[in-house]
């Protein structure tokens, strides 16, 4: 096989660098793409109105010849969550494990697709072969199950992708993380560690999940008087099942609400990964059977999210449950970066209404999925590979797991910090950066995919800041006279009822703007007209109010 | 004085409660009132383009003649930034210590204003009698120089207002908290007691400001090789001073950037604040005279503000400094909630810049200027107040602060959580809230203070999400006419160069829609013209796109 030997591979992350979420990368070797991964990323703050941020696949589109299938490392959002958009362009297979794909069949109903989608379920353990690819799927802990790493085996050597993960040697369900498996992939040799960077900055190790199982045995034991109420990431099949485990210890019937919390509660129950002690579950209709105290209710919500079920609790919104003095509620969970506000608008609320709060601040009631320094090092320690390539994460996290690779011995220039759409080619004894691909942020705001780009978003942030203002005005130009006087419209700019002076200054500028135009110009054009109206209302304003709202001149020429 | 034996005192809060920042605390007596501080807050991320909100002070305008004086206990934004807008209602003499005043008249110079405000200097430890109050400054330890707590002496009692504070036993300049003169106080008796709550869900104490010198004298240990850049607060005297201090030690040049740490650490040498070793200060133009590790630079910017001179210096736009591997900078601070993503930003661009980032999660470089709750304990043990009101901060914050007293015996009836506009009714026997005045936020954007509202950040939002479409039609309603096709105009809605066939049918759609109307309805106004148009264009964009941009029509009748 001549092509091949001369072939190197080719690793494209074209999202997760630089960034939190959207992970997916490529792997390339002369006719062969596979992809790790196809997740979505939510929205910075000035990406207004967006609903979510997806990778741009062209790269992908304009190979999809080559592409043998996406294996999926688990089934968090930030790596299942482009499939049903990306679908749309490509569709190779896709192979994960059960609770994987169990996730993604309930998206897919959500989404009307032109293709039926392959899905195909592995198990920790198995390996897939994907035109010269094939990919082993390892077992890791993280905070959702069923989640792997990949030790993929390509003709130049073996790469390893770390997924997310932890080490967790006291899992909840299950085992503890591949070590082994690991160890001896990397006794064989492997060429290259892509591994995630999340907590790299953090030291030491992060706590095993049986650490909130403590938490919570405490304030069961200590709150026997009151409703607990528990929020936490409906995708924390782990956590879900503790609280269960506590509350039948204790002698609670569990409740459910929550979309979100149903759905995976109920795919989990279904696929084995939760175990319900017989009668401890019951509908949120039947709560008012019991005592508050003999109840615990488990819900979304506990990122702040306007209009979940803790959320619609707290304000008083929710059909069901009403919160008071007798209730204490538990925040499982830590905000995301970018939620602390939501969430502290919610603990505040509650605090109103005499609801007592737990939270991570206050007791140890979560805990991270991701592995701290020490496990990093740990991985990177099994796996000696050659080349180091950090993901996941923004460039101080990739940074900060650069520096405990160079902390373990490993030479600077076998460690490489990519970007989305940068090649890095590899082969048995070489690799180098090779040049860009297309590769970045296809916003998604609604139905719409891709059609909000930079200028929009330009425009939104104009408006959002200081309104504007539409001066609309009739005009013929051959006789050279404005019509009327104009009509001046404006939103998010000033409370006009208040501001009847201004509004009437402004028109007259636009007339006297309008008529020194048509005075002073011979064969003016509307173009001409809108520039002297945007120019002197901006001019005005900018003096008088400090503000600059968007001018919208609408000229009509008879 | 028959009049005050019936009076009873009125403790209102115009701000700072269920709110962070906009402090302002009214007292109230028969025919007197004061006014404890008198702060800015900073906008909540749903308030589009406001750049700081003020407290509503009808009720002071109500009551101007009743006013005997503004009393300040520190320099802070919270507690002194709506003076200057606040002056344009109401003048009454401020008072204030040395370095409080010297910032309001930093401050001053930047406005406008209709009256010379009329600056009282005081020292801690001094009283003022203000009508039938007297007002004693204590010295409290904050993250500020020359911070006071306040014992008021009122007709019916003593009341003691915390401010801000911290117990600092090893203070870097001056002394610790003055505890045996509250002690002294609480003995004679104290009536209320508003005690601040920032970091009351937060167990133990806060460390000294000299364990920041600890971490500085590290680091500087361990970076002989580097240029250091240390951001921090510019009212922070005593950290500018330990890091001046640290730079002399280990034979460094001193130079600063960003106009406000410049102009406050003008006034602090000024006023007596700061000592600066001999020559040790250098002029920013001059640091090309030294070698990079012989230079400590001082800087703007530790909360990634986008103008500031550290963030100009990480995105290579700032006209002296250029930062590269040579350069460690240390970010003196805390992310303030809601500034995480700013100064996530900041620390990612210099680390790709190959610069060294130290914060505050690798190592100790801040500490709180706020009390943990051993000190608030501590404060509260000291006084022992008949009446509790825990003031500034969010209801969680009140909540834990009103815990603490309960934890040290208080009675819960004797504790009052207000809230702004609320009046807590107070004589020596008993203490209750009756009823409310005029209370809220009043929003400042651009030169305007007041003109922007609820309806008009309501229009904003709208626009930020999804943009708007204005539709300018003629017609002849007489006539029953559209007198042309309308014209259609979009900002941030879609891009409209890539969405022609979506403006066509939106401008087809408009045409129908008027024309439908003036064919049903005799009589037709131009405002059931612009129903007809908004409805017919809402509902069709929202089943095609999923989104709800504004529709703006524009009728012209002729």
């Amino acid at each position: 096989m001549p092509k091949k030997e001369k072939s190197k591979l080719r690793v494209i992350p074209l999202g997760g660098l630089n960034e939190i979420g959207k992970n997916l990368t490529v792997l390339e070797y002369a006719d062969d793409i596979i992809i790790v991964d196809c997740g979505l990323g939510f929205p910075d703050e000035d990406m207004l109105g967006i609903d979510l941020v997806i990778p741009d696949i062209s790269y992908l589109e304009a190979n999809r010849d080559k592409i043998r299938g996406i294996v999926l490392t688990h089934g968090h959002e930030d790596h299942i969550g482009a499939i049903p958009y990306c679908l749309r362009q490509i569709n190779p297979p896709i192979y994960g494990t059960k609770l994987t794909l169990g996730i993604i069949q309930n998206k897919l109903q959500e989404h009307v697709l032109p293709v039926t989608p392959s899905l195909n379920c592995v198990r920790a353990g198995d390996t897939v072969r994907l035109g010269s690819f094939s990919v082993e799927f390892i077992h890791v802990n993280h905070s959702i199950a069923d989640a792997c790493c990949l030790a993929i085996n390509t003709p130049v050597g073996t790469v390893v992708h770390s997924g997310d993960f932890k080490l967790d040697i006291t899992p909840i369900d299950g085992e503890m993380m591949n070590l082994t498996r690991l160890g001896e992939i990397g006794k064989k040799g492997v060429l290259l560690l892509m591994c995630e960077s999340t907590n790299a900055e953090r030291p030491g190790y992060t706590p095993s999940e049986k650490k909130v199982g403590k938490s919570l045995e405490y304030i069961f034991t200590t709150n026997t008087q009151k409703r607990i109420v528990i929020a936490t990431f409906s995708s924390n099949v782990h956590r879900v099942q503790q609280i269960i485990n506590v509350s039948a210890r204790h002698g609670r019937k569990v409740a459910i609400t929550g979309r979100s919390m149903l759905n995976i509660i109920g795919a989990a129950v279904e696929l084995g990964y939760m175990t319900l002690p017989e009668g401890v579950l019951i509908d949120i209709n039947e709560i008012k059977r019991f005592k508050p105290e003999e109840i615990t209710l488990i819900t979304t919500g506990s990122q702040g999210e306007p209009m979940s079920a803790l959320y619609r609790m707290a304000f008083g919104d929710h059909s069901q449950i009403t919160l008071g003095t007798n209730d204490l509620v538990v925040l499982s969970s830590s905000a995301i970066p970018g939620n602390e506000k939501l969430v502290g608008r919610i603990i505040n609320e509650l605090s109103k209404n005499g609801v007592s709060v737990l939270h991570d601040a206050l007791v140890e009631v979560h805990v991270s999925g991701h592995a701290c320094q020490e496990e990093l090092k740990l991985l990177q320690a099994l796996i000696k590979p050659r080349y180091f390539m950090p993901v996941h994460g923004e460039y101080r996290h990739l940074e900060a797991n650069r520096q405990l690779a160079l902390e373990l011995g490993m030479e600077d220039r076998n460690i490489f910090i990519s970007d989305i759409g940068k090649v890095l080619e590899v082969d048995r004894k070489s690799a180098k950066f090779a040049g860009t691909v297309p590769a970045g942020k296809v916003l998604v705001d609604g139905y719409g995919v891709g059609d909000v780009g930079n200028i929009v978003l330009r425009d939104r942030r104009h408006l959002a800041q200081d309104g504007l203002i539409v001066v609309v005005a009739t005009v013929d130009t051959d006789a050279r006279l404005l019509l009327s006087e104009p009509d001046v419209v404006s939103r998010g700019f000033v409370y006009v009822r208040e501001s009847e002076e201004l509004m009437d200054e402004i028109r007259q500028l636009a007339t006297q703007a309008i008529s020194d135009c048509l005075e002073r110009c011979k064969n003016v054009d509307r173009m001409e007209l809108k520039t002297c109206v945007k120019d002197a209302l901006s001019k005005y304003l900018y003096a008088k109010t400090k503000r600059k709202p968007m001018v919208l001149p609408v000229i009509t020429n008879i």
